[in-house]
């Protein structure tokens, strides 16, 4: 339900945009493609990261309900994450020549479009800026919000160079993965955007800014994206293709998986060798000797060991949160519950 | 002089940017990759947008010399303009299949980087607000430098979709070209970050920053760059190759030029007929039957007409400008020099 809530909004922000291209003078099919590009590339994901913005202001507050234009307010700012990982994915899309998204070909594969997609993925991020200016201008926080969606832009892209450099899908070179690199890569590429940056925009509106409570909200939620990753790596591998809806394809694919870095870690010089001959080659059999290998090594169980042991502390840094200035635990275990475990 | 002056500092900027993801703990190949893109897409072109920040700064103040700090502040903002200009063009050459750029292949064209080059050019948009934000987040008008660019990059997206949907390399279509879209696309793809940005940011650190005094630096360079880039139109088919230092394409690219597009507003149902079976086709004769037509359209002569009268405006214009408040006709009256009856 409230998904279905926050979905309606959605128009609004899509015509707010639509409709500077318009005051700018654009010609019809200009205005049509962008209008077209907001609707394929931001709607028909889980929204999970757009939805906590609201969330999470709702338990920072305490407010069971919102008037309808503060929820537009929160809404609004949840959709500019959505708007920003449109502008990720529409271009990773294209990096790692991706062929679906969300059960549909990726944009840049879609009659017309090709590398447009890159000028329209620019333009998705352009729209960040321009409803920030809309509707947050008049804030003391305003440079801000905007300060903020730079710098977890960067640290996003960072995330991203590092992961184009370590894993290009057709140069397999295992000497270049590492359990450290691979938490760089998926604090950066994932954590900061989807479980810090949600966060603190909600605590921006609801005015809990005191430097040590961003730090509080970060020095748990980094780790959780990084669980979470890890989480969908482990998944990838060992998960219900009838729950999760895909079938993994990390293996042949040559990601820098948290499996395959932690079978490189305690691999014996043979296992090694089975790693190097088998891993990122797109052959089913292949594919098949590394999950064999992966069972023999028992990587399922340290991931359940990693699972239990960064669980813990995770909970044990928030039993420690101040919420002096009010910050608030139930924020933290509120995303720790529905990841702890997940099936899909 | 001023143009070696102005890229001895480009590596103190590099370093700035570089140290930032060693700070970050990123891995040295992924920090040697930055500091290449940075050095290969900014440096080597003419520097005109950059240098202009400078020039105009020392026009408004009226000081023939810079301190090394105020200098550096200066061509700081000149280089974020380049840092801009290197995240659209890296992008656009891959947008429009183009093999080189400035006498060099293009970057993503580059052993090794293909497609990354998207996330690089990300990389080289970020850096504007990381170095915005180090040297100027003390000054009243940081807020106005950030959402200046952030509404001039919008623009040159706009230009760029217009540009792109009108006139596709593999798909001729005529009717969608008009001298109005001509003009809609050069303003907004070139003119504003080419000729309004620099001033608006040297006017910004003068203190020139009253609303009519931007409007007035508006009215005069928008359609200066227009005029530009029409000339830029005229030497692809007109000038002379060994001045310019290449050979035009613009009728065999399909390009949607002022040349084509004030053909297409003159021409009797025969020439329309045999611009439509010759233009934008990978064929040297029929370029040449094109450039016939021209001649025979004395399309030259209407370009310098359009010449004569744009120039006439821009002068009125810039006669009429009220420097009250500090701004100077001579920092318009320096740009027109530079561009009227050039040859390259």
């Amino acid at each position: 339900m409230s998904k279905a809530k926050f979905e309606s909004v959605f128009p609004r922000i899509s015509e707010e945009l639509v409709q500077l291209l318009r005051d700018e003078g654009l010609p019809q099919d200009a205005v049509q493609w962008f209008s077209d590009s907001l609707q394929y590339n931001c709607v028909g994901g889980k929204l999970n990261r757009g939805l906590s913005v609201v969330d999470t202001y709702q338990l920072l507050t305490g407010k069971k309900e919102l008037d309808d234009e503060e929820y537009y307010r929160l809404a609004l700012l949840g959709w500019l994450i959505e708007l920003l990982q449109a502008f990720f994915l529409v271009s990773d899309d294209i990096m790692d020549e991706s062929k679906t998204r969300r059960g549909q070909p990726c944009w840049y594969l879609k009659p017309k479009v090709g590398m447009i997609a890159i000028n329209d993925a620019f333009m998705l991020e352009s729209g960040i800026y321009i409803l920030l200016k809309k509707h947050f201008r008049q804030e003391k926080y305003y440079i801000d919000l905007v300060e903020l969606f730079h710098d977890i832009s960067f640290k996003t892209e960072l995330g991203q160079l590092v992961d184009l450099l370590t894993a290009p899908e057709d140069e397999v070179d295992l000497n270049r993965f590492s359990l450290d690199k691979h938490s760089f890569i998926v604090r950066y590429k994932t954590a900061y955007y989807s479980f810090y940056l949600p966060v603190v925009l909600a605590m921006y509106v609801a005015g809990i800014t005191n430097p040590k409570d961003l730090q509080q909200a970060m020095d748990v939620l980094i780790p959780l994206g990084e669980y979470f990753q890890v989480q969908d790596d482990y998944l990838d591998n060992f998960g219900d293709p009838e729950f999760i809806g895909k079938i993994g394809t990390d293996i042949q694919d040559n990601k820098c998986s948290w499996l395959v870095n932690k079978a490189l870690q305690k691999a014996t010089p043979e296992q090694r060798q089975i790693l190097e001959d088998n891993y990122g080659v797109k052959d089913k059999s292949k594919e098949l000797v590394i999950k064999k290998l992966y069972d023999d090594m028992k990587i399922e169980q340290d991931y359940l060991d990693y699972e239990e042991e960064v669980v813990g502390d995770i909970k044990k840094k928030i039993e420690q949160v101040d919420e002096s200035r009010g910050f608030k635990k139930e924020v933290l275990n509120a995303f720790l519950a529905k990841i702890y475990k997940r099936q899909k």
